[in-house]
């Protein structure tokens, strides 16, 4: 669901991927990651959708924090994992958010 | 497919929405504001993704680009269309791109 974020600056990761066929034990890590993701130090909330693509966002209060989350041990096994086994492509684009604005219907 | 942007900064516009039951016109006008995105001054790339959420990141040079493209008229309608039958909610994120890095599968 769409994260409920505090107001700007805050950080977001985006990670954009395109996996290998057959990812075995990939969409276990990938519930794992996004709890484990959930109990770092500022960590403000995650989206996720796959089609062709897979786009990931998880937002921080900070860079210490997205700095602290990619050195944690299971979260670097994880990486190592998806490189060898899992992605066939990714980026990571680290953005400061700025402004943001939302809908609802009533 | 993962859009490849020039080296940082840039701006990144992440869109996190979903839909309503039977959002009649959606995917054509959402495939026609994609195309329409990629003909304006500063336009950089675009990704997207829907599951249970749908994330569309659009990238930009400069925040004037990202500002003409949210007047652009047809975008217009298109926006006032999709919160009148589209949209049950959704939230735009403005965000200036800061580092990025990537993998490629040998």
């Amino acid at each position: 669901m769409i994260a409920q974020t505090p107001p700007p600056p805050y950080y977001a990761v985006i990670f954009s991927n395109t996996l290998r066929d057959h990812p075995e034990g990939y969409p276990d890590m990938a519930e794992r990651m996004e709890q484990l993701a959930s109990q770092q130090p500022g960590y403000l909330g995650f989206e996720h959708a796959r089609s062709e693509l897979g786009i990931s966002v998880s937002y921080w209060r900070d860079l210490a924090s997205i700095q602290a989350w990619k050195q944690q041990a299971d979260h670097l096994f994880a990486q190592e994992k998806g490189r060898a086994d899992w992605y066939s492509a990714y980026q990571v684009r680290i953005a400061r958010v700025e402004r943001d604005y939302s809908f609802q219907h009533p």
